[in-house]
């Protein structure tokens, strides 16, 4: 394949993984809303777009990166849009994570134009991104995926192929399910065992390692302890993933009682003030409730 | 130490807790409610007693592995209890999963025959106790643990000392939030997928690595989509840990939201005909009011 | 007021409420996708239209009774729709139940019109609707309110102006709140008793009059426990109500733990099967979960 | 009958009880733990007695009206307890709400001296035990309620006899399940309009009457908005009523999602600080989750 690469969207994520584009080898064309970021990464060596179009003109393999659906229709399907400069033949890579059923429709419409598109949302957070070891899960035709594996694996280390376009999106938002449910498990925990007197340092590093363990109590617990609230993955977000989890539970009929009531409790965080905090932050949520701070 | 221990308890977790204490080198003086599983342990070679008492009057640590509340209670207070037989100085260690509450009134009970007691319920179910690589967590006086370690050693392969007598107790309580609000996030991330067309080996497979990952996830997971139901941990025990748990957090106002969720998920478990069941088997419940079945 | 109604949307509310309109005396122009509606209203004496604008040409009072939030839309807004025929100064009344938000667009676009909206939901359901006397919530201005109360009182019995554009909505799924959660709490309370062995009419009889009431417990609970699934209001509509709750909770970030729950226990029934049921089928999900009928 | 009747148990509720027996022409027998108030009433014409013990052996009819099913254990059970004085063909009437099992063990001990019981909570708050106007709902056999119907009817209007020992209180349990639902439903509808920006006391006016109507909506949701905290029923109590419904509820295998997650919101409240509000204060338990107080 041509070592030629559009990048569009230079946020926590997009920044890091275009670096990593870079470093192995490949020329990244990049374009961002705020500006000033694509002059940053212009500054280490990348070519700057005016717009999506113009990147999609430039590049056979257009991966776009940004935060929720609407950015993703705006960006391929909107005025100096993707598919006004797209030639026959290309791949969009929506790294994002976005409705799986949006995704299908913009899917449908990038084949229309004889194009082809992965959705491809990664799990692995600020530091996967850095170290180039997101886990990928991917959804659209193995043949197109094959043929952009080495843009995939500059930028992570698990890459797999979960089926047909929105199927990477459906994957992503399984995951989400259970990020959420282990962190709401692993605030519980800890405020139970907060209200019962025990040193929770000590607890933790007594159950991680068994059945009780997962990564969130594994990484996070010892951070709500300390009230370290730096994000991995940032409140914001994963309340915009859990709207996208409900939504497409609703579609099919699904009843996901657990979820949504984190759900809830998220929403007792505050998107304007706290959305830029980690998800370890839900524990905020249960100290208010229960009048009680844990750390 | 002399090598000499009582044993109160022949279930699926003390049987081979009890092989495994002989097979250390100690000498086991057992006795159960059913006879016939001290018969049987007889035969591979430990003592049998008539009665708690009777143990207790033959040994100076007296191990309980029973099932509830109640059944300690009646073992160490009831008539032919461990406390109408017990020397001065001795040690029970009570390895069930029982009230913190209880645990300290019975520690209290045993201090006025001037006894010691250690809560050190278990982690890691009937393989764990069979390989001997449970996971203890131990309520008490660090002397009196120092004293039993060779004890617990035989049985467990990460012994930790979490605080003063009760403590064991809440810590595995703890330890069971975490469970089944991980176990919860896995049947739901499984019915979202399934009801969504997920390959769901696959999508397991892809996702168990990264940040959704936990134990329950891992191990439980796939013998949900095999429609495995063989127990790890049982569907009753874990109906009545959680029983357990809620009471110890309405005794000190601690508002569980998603734990208090799981618990009504567990309810719609028949305890009679599906009580031996692994706990997988909470993917039922929701099975049965999606109306769907993942595997 | 000139006597000249016109209205779009003859469904189970919307056909007794043109009869009603008729009946206090005014012309009603009628417009129904499904033309066979239409027709049966025209031999009743309603004139008929050929699309939305074609009502708006005829009428200064144009009645939108509904769906959902995209159907108000697009008799609105799209193509042959209310915006392309209205002349200034007229009103639309829209007595569906959709979002507050797009409500207030809709409400924007013909004040660019030099027109004037009502958002007037109703309560009351079909029996409300064939007695007029159904509830209506008010939003817009007052003075617009009082031009159009006439045509309102044919309809209903209690008008209630309670702000501008938008809160008529708000105020209606305030309500469904309340349905949504007085309707579950009669359900789980006769499961419980249902499982302890009450004679549940005897039961209902006892406290229905006092404390424990409500109007979904006084009329819907003797049905759940006849199995009397026919519609009052439907499991459909409470579905679609719900997940425009739970939207402009999640807009204004407002955790709504309980009604969450509910509209997952609603998730259990099928649309395409159970949507036509009353919302007392909800008593389903319960038995579904608790693996027994009440009744 | 005669007209002489024992009561155990002066508190909030006890008090108006014996003023109603007392005017109804009672001769009223009466004991409290906390000695002061048998004293004032003893000013009111009541006659004290030293225990229950005293109070069994001067009178046919004993009522008892203390907090929790401890409290009833120890009064009938306990040493100078009710069964140490009773006589042959005695009827004790407990008026508490407690556990319908522990009712039922209490009427076989009764039984087996030869007595009778009735188990007759009561729903009507302080405002009904003055007034005379509680609803008493009544386990038990039906000749020893008529028996025993004036000494009832002095005390409520609306008795009903729903089944044998342990019905009253299981119907009172599924009383308060209502009510508990109820009251959530109203604190989420007051939060969601909030939020929205709703008068409330408009809507309020506005809904009340429909099908979102109930009697905790009605009475208090204005309270809620006027922050009147002031007690009809205690905080304290609906928790102590919630925690037997969910043991009722557990021992029978029956899943309350909605109202297990109603318990734990009361969780929030503080029983020592804030036991002693009425139960609309449940509304702080929202606001603190949300961040945002209603009124």
């Amino acid at each position: 394949m041509d070592r030629n690469v559009g990048f569009i969207g230079l946020g926590t994520m997009g920044m890091p993984m275009v670096r990593n584009l870079m470093k192995a080898g490949f020329t990244v064309t990049v374009y961002n809303r705020t500006v000033a970021k694509a002059e940053r990464m212009a500054k280490d060596g990348a070519r700057k777009a005016a717009s999506p179009k113009e990147v999609a003109a430039a590049n056979a393999v257009i991966v776009t990166c940004v935060s929720d659906t609407p950015d993703v229709e705006s960006v391929v399907l909107g005025p100096e849009g993707i598919v006004e400069g797209i030639k026959a033949d290309s791949v969009v890579i929506d790294m994002s994570t976005i409705s799986p059923d949006a995704t299908r429709r913009i899917a449908d419409r990038l084949r229309g134009k004889g194009c082809h598109m992965l959705d491809a949302p990664v799990s692995g957070g600020e530091q996967g991104a850095i170290d180039a070891t997101l886990s990928i899960m991917v959804g659209g035709e193995a043949t197109v995926l094959e043929r952009c594996r080495p843009v995939l694996e500059a930028m992570g280390k698990t890459i797999v192929h979960v089926g047909p376009n929105g199927m990477g999106q459906t994957v992503k938002l399984m995951n989400q399910v259970l990020v959420a449910g282990n962190l709401n498990a692993a605030v519980e925990a800890l405020m139970f065992a907060r209200k019962q007197g025990v040193d929770l340092v000590k607890a933790i590093d007594a159950i991680k390692g068994g059945a009780a363990g997962s990564w969130q109590f594994t990484n996070l617990a010892p951070r709500m302890v300390k009230r370290d609230f730096h994000p991995g993955f940032k409140v914001g977000l994963m309340q915009k993933d859990l709207k996208l989890v409900m939504e497409a539970a609703r579609a099919t009929g699904t009843p996901l009682p657990g979820t949504s009531l984190v759900h809830q409790m998220f929403s007792s965080l505050d998107t304007a003030t706290e959305g830029e905090s980690g998800t370890q932050a839900l524990v905020k949520a249960l100290e208010r409730l229960a009048g009680t701070e844990i750390g």
